[in-house]
Parts: C-alpha cells; sequence; structure tokens
C-alpha cells in the first residue's frame, strides 16, 4: 500500500461518527535506509501529550501500527468522554 | 468537509512523494459542545516529542491547520535529513 493509500481507504463504522472522537496518525515513510523502530515508543509519549489537552481514558484508545517495506504508520483513535 | 473525507482527499506532490518523510495529523471530531483549541499549542509540544526519535530540521516542517464546525485537523508535513 503507498503512503497516501492509507488515508483514503480508511473508512470508520457509522457508530463510530456518532461519538466525539479523536485521531492522531503517525506515518513514515522511509528512504532508501531503513528507520529505527520507534512508532510503537511513540505512542505513550504522543498520548501523555495529548492528555494535557484533552480528558482520555485509556480504555478508549485503540491503536494500530502498520508497516510495509516503505511506510509505517501508527494511528491511535481515540473516543473522547461525553 | 467530513472528518474521514479529509484524508481521502489529499494527494501529495511528486516531488515529495521522492524524499523521506514524517507525516504527523491530528483530527479532531467535535461533538455538539465546542472544545477548546488547543490544536496550535499542541503543535510545538508534538515536534518535541517526535525529535526525541528522529532528527528534524525546524525549516523542514510545514503546519497546516484547517478547521469548520464538526471537525479541526492539524497537519504536520516533515521532510527528513538525508
Amino acid at each position: 500500500m503507498r503512503f497516501w493509500d492509507y488515508f483514503r481507504t480508511s473508512k470508520p463504522s457509522t457508530a463510530s461518527m456518532a461519538k466525539e472522537r479523536l485521531q492522531i496518525i503517525v506515518a513514515h515513510e522511509r528512504g532508501s535506509h531503513a528507520q529505527p523502530d520507534y512508532l510503537p515508543k511513540l505512542q505513550q509519549e504522543l498520548l501523555d501529550v495529548i492528555s494535557k489537552y484533552v480528558q482520555i481514558n485509556r480504555d478508549d484508545v485503540q491503536v494500530q501500527l502498520d508497516r510495509n517495506d516503505s511506510c509505517a504508520v501508527l494511528e491511535l483513535n481515540i473516543t473522547l468522554p461525553e
């Protein structure tokens, strides 16, 4: 999957569209040399930063990490408290 | 523009695809009550966190902030040093 196709093919469910939510996507398109795989470590730090501004229940955070040869994508989908 | 349409309609230039790059997107879909506008403040903190893992030249960071009634999207596009 190419870098930008990732965003164009993502589709939410009808149920998830009804609630207030926050999505964070970090996409690293790699060049010819491999990068250290830092995205899993980054996940917790991103949530810590976001938590300064928005109330987040950690149980309402869905994490997805996709990788292929040329691209790594970390996606955090957060349903916010009502 | 609906929340997910943002990702499906984003298209990079051919030139930008050639370099190694990092993209960070924070999308806040608002509910019936308005949220504090924290995305501009968040920008610097996100860059500080990312900088722990990836070398970033601040001159190579493009920032875009889009808002409408129901959604606010912060997008950081970073061209990484070769």
